[in-house]
């Protein structure tokens, strides 16, 4: 314990020397001012202790770290049915690439790429209004996280919604083959809402810990999932968790994981802990860059690869 | 131990009664008459101690599943360079698709795919003639399972010679990025013959069990390479191992794991075992179809996912 | 003369008999219920005189035959500089296929393509409200027919409007490349719209005789466009007009044309004369079967493909 | 007649004045040494009056033009069963481009490509050794230009089955999907050695006199090929004869037309006359870029653009 606490500080302390830190993404005007010198870790251990290091407690936009919750609960709605809608590979495509859907009838290769979380969203509103439906998600993480403070940052949303013509352009493809069974609008606004989850490191870390404890969250005492679910989940962060940068990150760090271009990752060492980092500026694959390297570090160091003895 | 026994021949009783064999691959003539009926599996745990049901000592063609011995080996003698030949991210694609190397300037996907896998072959030719550079693979494959009664199947070797059309078409493709530094045909003959080595299962499980033991194979006392860099190609083989299946096998089996269309699969249990099964009949993907069910139970039954707790 | 009567007489007899007529769109549930027994033909000569047969008086809607009036009117607005907006080469490609606008930066290949006519209704609306472009194109093409009784069905607008689901993602795909300067909504009012113009053959003849005459219109005296420039929109024809079929009917017919999933095609026989068809079923490309093969027929009896002696 | 002579000169200076002359092909390393100041320029009139200028003497390497003259003999052998091997639609793709091939199951879009010359070579081989393939198609180009001195350039046949890596994967890759009946070493044979036949502007504009001129060749008074199929070979070139710039040089030149990566261009005025250029600079799609300006220039001070009146 005393030496992971060690660990987040010297791997905030490292952080903090790099001069390259990436590209903060521009693509969603909220996104773009955030300060890339921000970097916060938080680390909850199985048995419920936490490890902090630097901005931990400071909001950032989660966007599609978002994506395993929803999937989650998309799951525990329909199960394995959720499989006909979206399937479990990567992409080898950026994650906001069209070309694979034309060619494979309007069905996302995934979950985790933008597509693949549009078409979660639209089980996510099987009978509810697009607000019921983003209700229904911010209660699901703030039970996930253990923190009734958890909000979503309109104006994030509202930034994405204005300018989120690619996933508009994603969501009106797949409806032109029969793939959502709502308007994209409406589609589109449970996602753009999720994506603009605000949350800190120390949250973020609370709301995995399911995934590292067999479907059960220690903290709280609740079970989240079934322990084969939770196995099932990282497995699917560890091969499209960072897009077209999942074998990088496998090859890297060799934890399951979940990047969001806010510059979040959410990862996980089963039976050990979770883990949540965020440095604002992306890699080339839209992956929180310094995220990636204090994760490659943490894991190095801790010896909790999941492909190592 | 007594257990593990009871479990493989559980799992060979529960194959054997399935009428739903896959197809048998029938692009390589010699591969077309194998009798889909076999079925072999053995597990050597890390203590060297071994778990064999069925046709576990009949030797098949290995086919794809030498390139993870052939990686082994390219990357013992350039190291890190090797990237620069070849990626390591999931292609998106069927393992013979010459889409993406079109778009990505001959550079392949990763050295699981057969492109990756010729880059790798161009590799290990340097300084040597195609019968040297394939007496090292078979010598490297020798010692990893130790056993020198391993050989090369010249009929099936012949067989892809004479009907590779597709690979000779990623060759001269490759080629004409200027991403190979010997011919085609150079190239493609170390590639054809250390995809025809005849292997058991028994001997597969062995040649493996360096994966699951931290690059240290115990039955040997031998190092073959790095913890980290044991860890580094389980997560290769988890990301890209089965092609266009590799997001699914890691869903459902949740086990480092290389393909190869003979039917065979070698999986990697860090820290427990190597498991080697074969089973003729292909799923869509390529991969064995009861192999993977086998290796799914095999998970299941003995909670050895790298993704649960 | 009397010869061109007996030649479309014959024509229509023969088109008639045939069994097999393609199958009318069903993706715009307006056009679905378009019975496919119609067929119309109508030639004007250069000289003005119009040898008609069948159902050439008849309203159907000419979808997109109407991107080869939107193209003029906005080379009349912007000139050569339409041609930064969109490219002058086939595709190769469905005709509302997305794959190359992800590749080719969201700027599509030909203006006959509905992505590249969406970028034409983008440039008809500067400065307009879509309400005053979709006015500006109906007057146009009265202009172009000399007749004031061409109106737009509005039942097939709002039905396109409501299931266009596939155009809306190509504007949103590329206004996700900032190709367009409008909402999508408001640039596909516009192309809905002009889609939706109901016309007769005896109109579409008389509407594309400027095309057929040097960019003048001998009916009404008025010059259209430039010599140089109707045969540059000729040009456009031959190589695109047909989809991914415009190799074949280039082939086969020999005449530019212009074909809408209607079942309508206007082709033009340079120094001799327009020629619109009309049969509701289509072939795998979209365009009227039995359309082309009147003009097949046309081409073959009056000699007039412009590749011929 | 006087004007034309009057016009070859005039293009002949303009284009010698240009300082912007492209760029000479360099991946065939005997074309890269040739001096792009050549420019040779022959008209010959369906009369069979002759008009030239420049290096209209002087040999070249007639690359891709050849396909023209071994699409015409393979349609003499086997007649349209040809389109079961090869389509013909325009590709909207790169000359050498595989991507297509795989999509369409080896089959190549059109005879003008690399891959449809490949496999016209295919369909010339059938009861043939290469040699006597080769020797065939010269003997059918001296008999087309009337002239037995035209020879194939061995330097620069073995020059390109030495790099012509991709030629060899587009080979091998068809003969993958079962598209070739011959070993692709025999069927390069005979392509390169085709690609390789070194003219002059002179015996090309000779060599294409047929097409302008019905199927007949006015000068020798042998009937070619028929009227209808002139015309179809036309309409082949003015669609596909350019790769992905064929709408471009329809555009702007509107005349049927092929192009060759030595920098020739035979073009087409039917009825009127064949034209031939050479200027050894390429643009970016591959076309001679003076002579495509050269023909440009031609078809608009003679209005013999097929699209015109």
């Amino acid at each position: 314990m005393h030496d992971l606490q060690a660990l987040v500080n010297d791997i905030q302390r490292e952080i903090a020397n790099h001069s390259k830190r990436g590209k903060v993404a521009d693509y969603i005007p909220q996104l773009a001012v955030v300060d890339p010198a921000h970097f916060g870790i938080a680390v909850t251990t199985v048995d419920g202790t936490e490890y902090v290091a630097g901005d931990a407690d400071v909001s950032f936009s989660i966007q599609s770290v978002s994506k395993v919750f929803t999937l989650t609960l998309a799951l525990g709605m329909v199960g394995d049915r959720l499989w006909n809608r979206v399937g479990r590979e990567p992409s080898g495509s950026a994650f906001n690439s069209i070309v694979q859907l034309e060619l494979e009838n309007g069905k996302p290769r995934n979950p985790f790429i933008n597509a693949g979380a549009i078409a979660v969203a639209d089980v996510l509103l099987a009978g509810h209004q697009p607000k019921e439906a983003i209700g229904e998600i911010v209660r699901f993480v703030r039970f996930l996280a253990d923190d009734d403070s958890i909000v979503i940052d309109e104006h994030v949303a509202r930034s994405e919604t204005e300018t989120g013509f690619r996933n508009f352009a994603l969501a009106q493809f797949m409806r032109s083959f029969g793939r959502l069974d709502h308007p994209a609008e409406h589609v589109l606004g449970v996602y753009f809402h999720h994506c603009a989850l605000a949350m800190t490191c120390r949250q973020l870390s609370h709301a995995g810990l399911f995934l590292a404890a067999g479907g059960h969250n220690p903290s709280t005492g609740r079970t989240v999932v079934s322990r084969g679910r939770a196995r099932r989940i990282n497995a699917l962060m560890l091969t499209c968790g960072h897009y077209d940068g999942s074998g990088d990150f496998a090859y890297r760090v060799g934890l399951p994981g979940k990047s969001g271009v806010g510059g979040g990752i959410m990862a996980v060492a089963p039976g050990k802990a979770s883990i949540a980092v965020w440095s604002p500026g992306l890699n080339e694959n839209g992956n929180s860059l310094l995220g990636s390297y204090a994760l490659e570090m943490m894991a190095q160091r801790t010896g909790w690869s999941i492909f190592g003895v």
